[in-house]
């Protein structure tokens, strides 16, 4: 069979800081996935766009072109206002678990398609597998079902949806490409764009323990996002948040679970509670919500009623016992004074090398593994008070995890300079 | 086994335009030779590298580790001054065919080990193929004996040289990351450099028949070869030639065969003579051989004796006519005038196409097809008068030549612009 363009051409003229063309965009996407552009002229054309950019119009098409891989997912038979929240991921980023009840309760219908972890950011799905019963895969009846009688699912991505970007995210992640805002945005919004939303939030973290390191880089991924949900027609929002220090307390999996319930039932560390509420506001406005106020939906209980709905819908018993480690090794702090930063990245580490993350796809995840952090920056310290709590299967775990943790705090004097959770928000 | 390295850490050091160690690439060369490196790596790093560059240092290193991918040629046994001559291509390029004959009767020993033809520039030993009997392969004890003997050698490259260069050739040609200077400058020297000679002269053209089509990028790449040739100990010379126009007045197999000849018998145009005898001088030069006159031996008549012999130990008959086209088609001058410009590259493709060259490594070629530039930039022309005669297997072949032919050359009035075939020489 012969193919209308050739992938040395398209290669080419990304190389030469060319504009692909749509037709460029839509056949390169379409033969990769079909087999036709081998993986190594893929990953040449992943390096020359990471190298030489793709701009906002070629970003919006190449998404286009990736959720024409596959399927959508059509929800129309929901009949309430469809709106869907996308992290870029964080330590101790569990605020899809209180959020998509609680956005529920407010009259929304939330379809949380999430993912797994891979590295030191946790996975939705990986968290709420620590409760007895629960299942991440649903077919497409059940989620349309559960979202009209609940109005919260968090489950597993559908096969059908981009296939391309599964193909090319696998590809990317062996040959240095990953770090394009361009093919990041796209392969975030290809997905995003699938599920058949009618409004989009995106909380994209800036920090250590963020994929964005500055705000300047989570800025351009944050504009790029919009952008792409413009270009398609999607109301989407971007709120730029801090990830120099783990949200709320609990990092792992069952431990950020009964955090979560926490925050349902009207409690929690205050970041979690603030980061949850200010992204309810920004999703219940984007689909003509406004009127309801999420702060106090969260503390009259009714967000929990839907969170046991919710997880009773999946087979899990919302009242079940959560996993507890075997073992537990306490750090103290070594001064007294105010602790001053706590870093993210190292703490995700920790937890990661305790067993809560995993190196590998195929690897499992050990539920009761995590870090607890007993002190957040600004909290006044003393000289061996307990600072973090680490939970492994093994004391095996601890030592590895220790080193990940030399130099991850700091405690001083004075005042601590204020930083903001929520640094910017892009409509 | 443990790899001392990960192939995504080297991408991204090339990616983010760190200087590559000598541990990295020695380790990255190696591990693609062997397997461990996967394909699209290597295309994602070529990418990096035409993108971010090489420096000298990086660029012999890189060379080095593609020599030591494989085996070197011991010529030790010659007991001759051993010269080598490379060609970047071009069309018309028969000049190895003349200049090894020459050299060795010289008193040096030329150790030519060539490849095919692929696009618009022919291949030497597709040439000499033409030849009734003469055979490409040659084992290495046959390769020292001739050069023993006779001093000089056309062969096919042994197979156990440079492996890596095959390997990564094949992979650029398919990614479109052949148009790097420091890739193509150690793919040539890594070949040059295994095959053991004393000394090395590079035809590096430039011009619409070229490789490189400006003069900048052709003494960009002629740098590249001078600086590894330094890095290596090994003495090199680069000329810098136009191949704005063919070479002489044939382009074909056969036709450059015979032209050839003409030249070995003291006849032939005077660009290929002059060409012929500057490299047979720069390469004495660099042999310690400055006191023989190659015009005079040329003039002789014993380098056409040296020819006759190199041909006949390689079992090709010196005397047998050479194959003849069955159809011809004459392209007449369309005005009175003086031939002011004839396109290089017009006239390869057009030769291409009447089936001298071929389109996939596995096609023959046809050894009678070609291109007879019956008149020469500068020479004075009749409307109605013979300008070009195709050459081909029938008349099928005719009309995309000519389409390829249409605007290739100018016929004005005035003087012509000198336009030196030396361009400039580089030690």
């Amino acid at each position: 069979m012969a193919e209308p363009l050739s992938a040395v051409d398209v290669i080419r003229a990304k190389r030469d800081r060319e504009r692909l063309s749509d037709q460029q965009i839509d056949w390169v996407v379409d033969a990769y996935t079909r087999g036709v552009v081998a993986d190594e002229q893929m990953a040449a054309l992943a390096m020359a766009i990471l190298l030489n950019g793709m701009d906002r119009a070629e970003t919006a098409r190449w998404t286009r072109a990736m959720i024409d891989s596959g399927d959508r997912l059509d929800l129309s038979a929901v009949e309430r206002p469809l709106v869907d929240k996308h992290s870029t991921g964080g330590v101790g980023d569990k605020i899809t678990l209180p959020l998509a009840p609680l956005v529920a309760t407010c009259g929304a219908a939330v379809p949380q398609l999430s993912g797994r972890g891979l590295g030191h950011t946790g996975g939705t799905l990986d968290k709420l597998e620590s409760i007895p019963g629960w299942r991440a895969q649903l077919s497409t009846s059940e989620i349309i079902a559960q979202l009209r009688d609940v109005g919260a699912v968090i489950c597993a991505t559908t096969e059908g949806l981009a296939p391309a970007d599964r193909k090319l995210y696998a590809l990317r992640d062996v040959t240095g490409t990953v770090e394009s805002v361009p093919l990041i945005a796209s392969s975030i919004m290809s997905k995003k764009l699938a599920e058949g939303a009618d409004a989009l939030v995106l909380d994209v973290k800036a920090g250590s323990g963020a994929f964005m390191k500055t705000v300047e880089r989570a800025r351009e991924l944050a504009d790029a996002l919009v952008g792409i949900g413009a270009e398609h027609g999607l109301r989407t929002t971007a709120v730029l948040t801090d990830m120099s220090t783990p949200l709320g307390r609990a990092v792992g999996n069952a431990v950020e679970v009964a955090e979560s319930v926490e925050v349902l039932r009207g409690g929690g560390p205050a970041d979690v509670v603030e980061l949850t509420v200010t992204l309810a506001r920004e999703m219940l406005a984007l689909v003509g919500l406004s009127d309801v106020d999420p702060a106090e939906v969260l503390a009259s209980g009714r967000a929990y009623e839907t969170w046991c709905r919710m997880i009773a819908a999946q087979g899990g018993d919302p009242d079940a016992g959560l996993p507890v480690a075997a073992h537990t090794h306490v750090v103290e702090a070594e001064a007294d004074g105010v602790l001053r930063s706590l870093d993210a990245y190292a703490v995700g580490v920790a937890a990661w090398r305790l067993g809560a993350g995993r190196s590998r796809k195929e690897d499992p995840v050990q539920h009761a593994a995590g870090v607890l952090c007993l002190a957040k920056p600004g909290d006044k310290v003393e000289r061996g008070q307990p600072l973090l709590e680490l939970r492994a299967g093994s004391a095996d775990a601890v030592p590895a995890a220790l080193a990940a943790l030399v130099g991850a705090w700091t405690i001083g004097d004075g005042p601590l300079p204020a930083t903001p959770l929520i640094l910017d928000t892009l409509h």
